[in-house]
């Protein structure tokens, strides 16, 4: 497989968080020669916040993960790639459970405090007695550190791991944060998408935390797409050991503490990279592609603007072609449902502004705007013309031969 | 261009029509050797129903239309390809008001009484004196019938040209209705699609054809999407002479007259197979999709959910790849937005279930799916398990590198 141009020349190392034990194994679940289950192990007290997929038909790791957060605390985290025990019924729900009592025993904690992610093909049954031994050897093997075999560990049609780490103060105490995720294709916003997992030794309640991912979601996660299809297995999660406080961070309750000002502002740069790692991962990508919308009634809005231009199919194929075609941004404007007013329509490509009032520029030239969209990374910027203050930023990526390629033939 | 494969083998001869004048030329808009201007001359009487984009960035066009089909009067129609004349601001009104000037004197008749569309590249203004000479000489040589040559005029990305009759009785008298299409790209519903325009000597009030066509066009025009890509300057007009009065045919007023279901009937067979003519050329096809819902809670939520089907990159990719991947159309219902009951979802493909129950059908044979889809009619079909009586049928194409090759470079 073709690496994304986009790959990082080198991995961020991640620093080891106190407490936090990962191993990863083949389990021969799909994949042969590679490492495809992960099995994390979090110290007590761990608490956990997260954000799942809306899809109608989600999968039944979701749903157990969705049970356990209402209360908030982990011990361990198991994931497997090539297989999303999604659209599986009662059988689906059955591996789930055995899966976290393996875990659960391996990890000597109750079921309640184990999570589990699942991601690969749809409507296969997942065999749970592949877990079987296999939990049991990696908890003994586990060490604090290694996310980027972790990483590794969850990848699908991924052509890099994806990894990104923070560091905060909270209360004059250095908190770090790390999170490695997943995803390449079937990657749409208005959840979380696909898989991620970030670990903190702040101290922070799981309420507290609920709120911060939910708050950042919408602008960094949600605000990404490839293709505009939802997963039924999108999960994110933040697990937060609390070791901190033994060098001295205080333990916070509320979202709101002042306290935690810097802590939520690296949660969010943090969830910002890991988004982006997963764009720049977008199948058969050649070009990263940011629209910016601004002047439509509200940021909800601009938000819709934006996806309707990011999932467009020939905006997409057009910057695959190196084509400034802003026609085709005007005609997705016009399709997403939400006021704008033509006449008085603007568009830029990267600084070049090809369309104005309604029409095309008056100092408009193909060669400045084509050579803007000859580059690696496009801007598309567009103000739509109410006179309102909705803006919103969404991230993609171009429509290739590629894309097709991969998923004319990712089940053969 | 390769053409594709669902282009019929010949093409349907369109009888004349009494009063219905037609010619085309070579205006040089945007192609070389080629005609690219259709003029078509009604008498007087007629009257005109159409349906027009919802875009909100609509072409001058289709606002020039929009005003005109309030009074439901029309003499000459005036179409071009290679310019949409959309996005052109003041220009663009310009444009249709002097291109209007000149088929009002060539046709002799008022300029409201001109209907005109336009479809190309958007964002280029359109030079109307193009059309200065071009319209006097046509309307000297425009006949009765030329059809095929009017379907060619029109246009763009098309493979193949797109006509359909058919007859019906009214008072027992015989009417004819031909209709020509165009569209092949940025074709998808919630409006009219591309342009479209029939032809029938029925003698039908304006009023009585605007309610046909609006209730028609939700089950053919309506339901199609080849890359769910809405156009700027949709347009389908339906021009009614009341030729056939002469031969005996009675005049209706109202579109619920019971002397006019015959005609309505056979409205819908048109404007069904014209759309389908748009879908079997649908930029890149290998294969046709028809997806079918049932199960839902209403019919509009039927079809929100059957085009996500249609529309989703993941499903048409694995139909390009002859992959019977029905997970993928349990992620598109997921993400729809509408009720579904995961667990007693059921799927066919072809005539082979594949799913029931929300898991893999007990005697599911992948073998068995996937012959059906390696033919080239692929039909989805899901009942999404709501209970509720909610159904629909929507049409739509493959995904392949073909779409990606013709729209990464169909300006340059």
């Amino acid at each position: 497989m073709k690496i994304s141009p986009f790959a990082p020349e080198r991995l961020p190392e991640l620093p080891p968080l106190k407490g936090v034990r990962l191993a990863a194994a083949e389990a021969g679940i799909r994949y042969k020669n590679r490492k495809d289950v992960l099995f994390a192990l979090f110290p007590e007290g761990t608490s956990v916040a997260g954000v799942l997929t809306q899809s109608r038909t989600r999968s039944a790791p979701v749903e157990w993960c969705a049970t356990q957060l209402k209360a908030g605390h982990a011990r361990a985290l198991v994931v497997n790639s090539g297989n999303s025990n999604a659209f599986t019924g009662m059988r689906g729900r059955d591996a789930v459970e055995k899966t976290v009592a393996f875990a659960a025993k391996a990890a000597g904690c109750a079921p309640e405090e184990v999570f589990v992610a699942s991601t690969g093909v749809i409507g296969e049954p997942l065999d749970p007695a592949k877990f079987a031994g296999v939990l049991d050897r990696l908890a003994g093997e586990a060490v604090e550190g290694g996310f980027e075999d972790a990483a590794r560990a969850i990848m699908t049609t991924d052509t890099y791991p994806k990894l990104a780490m923070r560091t905060a103060e909270i209360g004059g105490t250095t908190v770090t944060l790390n999170g490695i995720v997943k995803g390449s294709g079937m990657i749409a916003p208005d959840m979380a998408t696909m898989l991620g997992f970030m670990f903190t030794d702040a101290p922070v309640a799981a309420a507290a935390l609920q709120t911060l991912i939910s708050r950042h979601v919408g602008g960094t996660f949600n605000s990404i797409t490839v293709d505009s299809d939802t997963s039924t297995s999108d999960t994110l999660l933040l697990f937060a050991t609390g070791e901190a406080a033994a060098r001295g961070a205080p333990c916070i309750e509320t979202a709101d503490d002042p306290r935690l000002a810097d802590f939520s502002r690296a949660l969010h740069e943090l969830m910002h990279e890991l988004a982006l790692l997963i764009v720049k991962d977008g199948e058969g990508i050649s070009k990263l592609i940011t629209v910016e919308i601004e002047g439509a009634e509200t940021d909800a809005a601009a938000k819709r603007i934006a996806l309707s231009i990011a999932n467009s199919p020939l905006v997409k194929t057009a910057i695959a072609g190196s084509d400034a075609n802003w026609g085709r941004v005007v005609a997705a404007i016009g399709k997403a449902g939400e006021a704008a007013d033509r006449d008085r329509l603007s568009i830029w490509f990267g600084g070049v502004q090809v369309a104005r009032e309604g029409m095309r520029a008056p100092d408009y030239s193909e060669e400045t705007a084509s050579a803007h969209v000859r580059g690696r990374e496009i801007v598309i910027r567009a103000d739509v013309g109410t006179g309102g203050p909705g803006r919103a930023t969404v991230w993609t990526c171009d429509l290739t031969e590629g894309y097709i390629a991969i998923n004319a033939d990712y089940r053969s």
